[in-house]
């Protein structure tokens, strides 16, 4: 473990470098963007604005930080090379989280930069440049929304929860048909459903009770979810995999929720439902 | 028709009664709201911020014109009574469109005022107070956001199209069944599907290019689209009737697309899909 003072030093640089790639997004947000398609789907698309705020931020935790691992979304999109997560200190980082939003100036937008020790997130920064709202944690030591301390709704029966998830990438009919049967599991028993386009945005709208659970199958990767984990857990509320297991930081699996009641009933609700041959697989338990 | 000089004073006094109105959701905004659900379902809210801000705008309306009609949402609510539209000047009143997103503090929410004459809406406003964005539109002399004109996007693929729609308050197996349907088919063919609880602002998101679709069976009654039909029309957009037939304001159907391939294609394919029992009739053709 990171003393203190080290992780007072991680605490501010990740900050400051989230909000450079913010100037960076902003400036670009209003204006044309050419963006391109992956080699994995027609629907996930990558910009100059993705790679250079990566760049911007990498270099950054570089300098400070140069014994430090990292993962980068940028990073293993060209190499197609995930690393193995190790106890280490790794920075697992999303310079545009929410990249067809922002390629089609939907407000919905953020940078995330999360730190992980031990395989677990324990600080955690998303920036939304765009709405300009920095949601910040580090463990112990609770979560914010530009400086103000936030907290989860009270919200525990999915009759009277708003819920979020995404539909990812994929367009093969065995995924739509298991991504469609589950949302509309959900919605049957709850007040509302939300789909946004951003993993993170997502997160922290649970962390600060605008949402009160989210869930999704098969994201980008960890980027898109060990900040805002650290964040949910120190605003009081409950990261899991959506199987009701333990969350494991590389599974691609997430469910957040207000509280343990909700999630629980959320994870019931989504294991009834047939799961699709492209779900990533449920994480070994130790 | 109303002359140029009439029409100019009920532009101004749409924006200024928007904007009291938003200045009454945004105080109540960050607080803790008491929402009580409707007659006809438990996932559809009313507050008393919802039926103060209609007191609002009714009132200063009645005063500039009091030979106008109105159909303003809340009191067709509490009467159960939805009058009929005639071809006199008729205003359409929705104080909180995103009645939801308001009790949840989740930041799209929108007073939407529009004027139909000749059962066409010829000026509409739809104010955000959030994020304070304010459209507005007059026929004839096209939209703009926050002053400055806007346009439809150009987007004509619809698998490079980001679409929206909402899943509504009904929670029927047949309405869950064919509401999912539709998503499911559009998003087999398209880029990406945003659900964010307010239909005014998801029109006023296709008006200025941020969304390239969007459409909705059954939302509550013409105030969610009366003046959004008119925004996205002056910004260059198309709206009809999701079966590709003319739009009607009080038919509770309604698509939108950045222009006439797109929402043909968009017609085309939710036609393929099963209609629910729930559905609103199609509206006659003349």
């Amino acid at each position: 473990m990171l003393s203190n003072d080290v992780l007072d030093v991680a605490e501010d640089l990740a900050e400051r470098v989230a909000r450079e790639a913010g100037v960076v997004i902003r400036e670009a947000f209003g204006k044309k963007k050419k963006a391109t398609v992956t080699k994995t789907s027609d629907a996930d698309l990558v910009t100059e604005t993705d790679q250079e705020c990566e760049r911007i931020i990498v270099r950054k935790i570089k300098e400070t930080f140069p014994r430090h691992k990292y993962i980068g979304e940028e990073e293993v999109s060209a190499t197609g090379v995930m690393p193995a997560l190790t106890d280490e200190p790794t920075w697992m980082i999303d310079p545009v989280d929410g990249t067809t939003n922002f390629v089609h100036s939907f407000p919905f937008v953020c940078v995330s930069i999360g730190l992980c020790i031990g395989k677990r997130p324990v600080l955690g920064v998303v920036y939304n440049p765009i709405l300009d709202e920095l949601f910040k944690a580090r463990e112990g030591r609770g979560a914010t929304l530009n400086g103000v301390h936030i907290a989860v709704s009270g919200t525990s029966e999915l009759k009277k929860a708003v819920f979020a998830t995404e539909i990812g990438t994929k367009r093969d009919q065995g995924t739509i048909d298991s991504t469609y049967g589950r949302v509309s599991a959900l919605t049957q028993a709850s007040r509302a459903v939300r789909m946004c386009g951003s993993c993170a945005c997502n997160m922290t709208s649970v962390a600060c009770g605008r949402l009160d659970g989210f869930y999704e199958f098969g994201f980008g990767g960890p980027w898109d979810v060990a900040a805002a984990a650290c964040i949910v857990r120190e605003a009081g509320g409950q990261v899991l995999d959506p199987t009701g297991i333990a969350f494991d930081v590389m599974s691609r699996r997430v469910l957040s929720a207000s509280n343990r009641g909700l999630g629980g009933e959320m994870a019931r609700i989504l294991n009834e439902v047939s799961p699709s041959p492209s779900d990533p697989p449920v994480p070994l338990q130790n």
